[in-house]
């Protein structure tokens, strides 16, 4: 493995730490645009390919039939912070479908955010389902499952009807074969399926744009990402980088975070696809990243959100004093156009 | 930058992210034992030198005139998570040169510890500099300067006799020039100064041996050394990879992690100094390389050790469920003996 180093973190006038990686930019008709590293080797998307795991729900029509607004679709597909707006619309979310948290499959956990984890501390309350980062979107399984008419018992399975048309979905969307040899168990217990990193920025381009989609499931798709654009927090949540990325141009970026590093994202306007991953899995790196990508795409159609998303790709360190001591930043081999 | 893989993550049957990084093992006379990647380069030890740094604590006879015990002293070389038992010792540390918290210039943090923290938050608690886990190092620095007559106000600026002693300390030690072109700011707001990584381990092998050092400066480290080996608990904290490490052998291993994936360690019994980056600057890889490089040290020396050892190199990995998803492990080139 030698990916190249595209984010480098300092102190003082030296680099401290390096992150390899690799970052592809396909269009939509299946064209390479930016191409870093070994780019056609597989990759856990985790929860990067949400949009895709949401198809169903929007797909079947349950989503209209519970009369889902872009907030819960947003939340369908998000990985939020657990904070009470997220908790709260997961719950209603559920309601809509007869259920309420023990049906929830992912586990629980504290808010991610840690200002939000003390203040549920400090009210006593505890871990639940709801605050689970993927509990919008196991709302969405079991709504799609419930109006559908199908068992919702143990819908996290891979044999489970849930998970074969997830599992359908994303094998036709990326070209590539999805079956035991490729899965993992990911973080809320459902199956992830490792793809090759160049398909999942073309998947995106096809997503953004409809490209080659059949007509229900281009319209289910730019459903998904318009509503996740529309409303980012619910997307993620306060200070995360989906958030930011999304509320800082309207309508015109679409970023999904996935564990270990990845991240996929869109740009609608130019039929674009992005997909990549930190080879070792920091979120810090993943994040440069994928705002060094998005601003190296836009230089060329508009300076002006270039220069805000190179200032969201290079950050300032500070310690506990808050003294200045290093930086974030994309290495020249990311920066350059 | 080609370091070799070290640590793999794995989800499945697959390998989802990769730590490249270096390794590198000196005995006291200087030899190679081990060297892996570009381990002539330079590296900030961060915290993983805070044994130097409580040199003048008591090569000064500050610590013996204040009284402190072994607890004291693992204290003043600590990363330690702000538990309660760590910030009331810190403070009886600063009580005996008559000051309190208000001289630390470390910064205010909770607690790292996240059910500390939690508890912290439920009682009302806040930040405070007692908390930061590098609050018993400043104290020792406080107590240094009151019994030496030095005026504290401004300890932790680069030209602050503290600071000049520590950095001539160390400069001693890894037979390196230490000045403002190797200075960063540690997140303490101390200097912390780049050193090749193969001084640092030929260092803690000197160190913990006494091989080459004046008998005062010997006996200053060794008691340091044993003083943490006696009471890891004040090193770190709860279920944290030096504390755990310590405990495991105790009075055979020393160990002390930096942020930013450094760990420096030794083996008295072996003469051997341990000193490892990962490149990315991950803890998890750290602690994996740390405990694999101590298995493979002790492998002829003792074999339960050892095995002890690779079980703490390789961490199975659960999802919030509770399931069993992947692992941590050290890389066939870190393994084989």
């Amino acid at each position: 493995m030698h990916n190249p180093v595209l984010v480098e973190i300092t102190r003082g006038d030296l680099v401290e730490s390096r992150h390899t990686g690799r970052v592809v930019v396909f269009d939509a008709d299946g064209a390479t645009v930016l191409a870093l590293g070994a780019v056609d080797e597989p990759v856990f998307p985790r929860s990067a390919i949400k949009v895709l795991q949401a198809l169903p729900l929007v797909e079947s029509g349950a989503a209209e039939a519970y009369g889902f607004g872009q907030r819960e679709l947003a939340l369908s597909c998000a990985s939020h912070s657990g904070e009470p707006e997220h908790a709260e619309l997961a719950a209603a979310m559920l309601a809509k479908a007869g259920l309420d948290e023990a049906a929830l499959g992912c586990g629980s956990h504290w808010s991610l955010e840690p200002r939000v984890m003390r203040a549920q501390a400090r009210a006593h309350a505890h871990p639940t389902p709801l605050l689970n980062n993927c509990s919008g979107k196991h709302a969405g399984f079991l709504c799609f499952a419930c109006h559908s008419g199908i068992a919702h018992a143990g819908y996290v399975d891979y044999d489970h009807p849930v998970q074969q048309h997830i599992r359908d979905a994303m094998a036709e969307l990326t070209s590539t074969p999805l079956g035991h040899d490729v899965c993992g168990t990911d973080g809320c217990n459902i199956p992830t399926y490792a793809v090759p990193l160049d398909r999942l920025a073309h998947t995106y381009a096809r997503l953004a744009t409809g490209t080659g989609l059949a007509a229900e499931r281009a319209r289910a798709a730019r459903t998904l990402i318009e509503a996740s654009m529309a409303e980012p927090f619910f997307v993620a949540g306060t200070r995360r980088m989906c958030t930011t990325l999304m509320q800082l141009a309207p309508g015109r970026i679409y970023a999904k975070t996935g564990a270990e590093g990845v991240y996929c994202a869109a740009i609608p306007e130019l039929g674009l696809g992005i997909a990549l991953k930190a080879d070792d899995g920091a979120t810090r790196a993943a994040e440069i990243m994928v705002a060094a990508t998005l601003a190296r795409l836009f230089d060329a159609a508009d300076r002006d959100l270039a220069a805000k998303l190179d200032k969201l790709a290079q950050r300032t360190l500070k310690n506990w004093n808050g003294t200045i001591v290093g930086e974030e930043r994309p290495a020249d081999e990311l920066r350059a156009g």
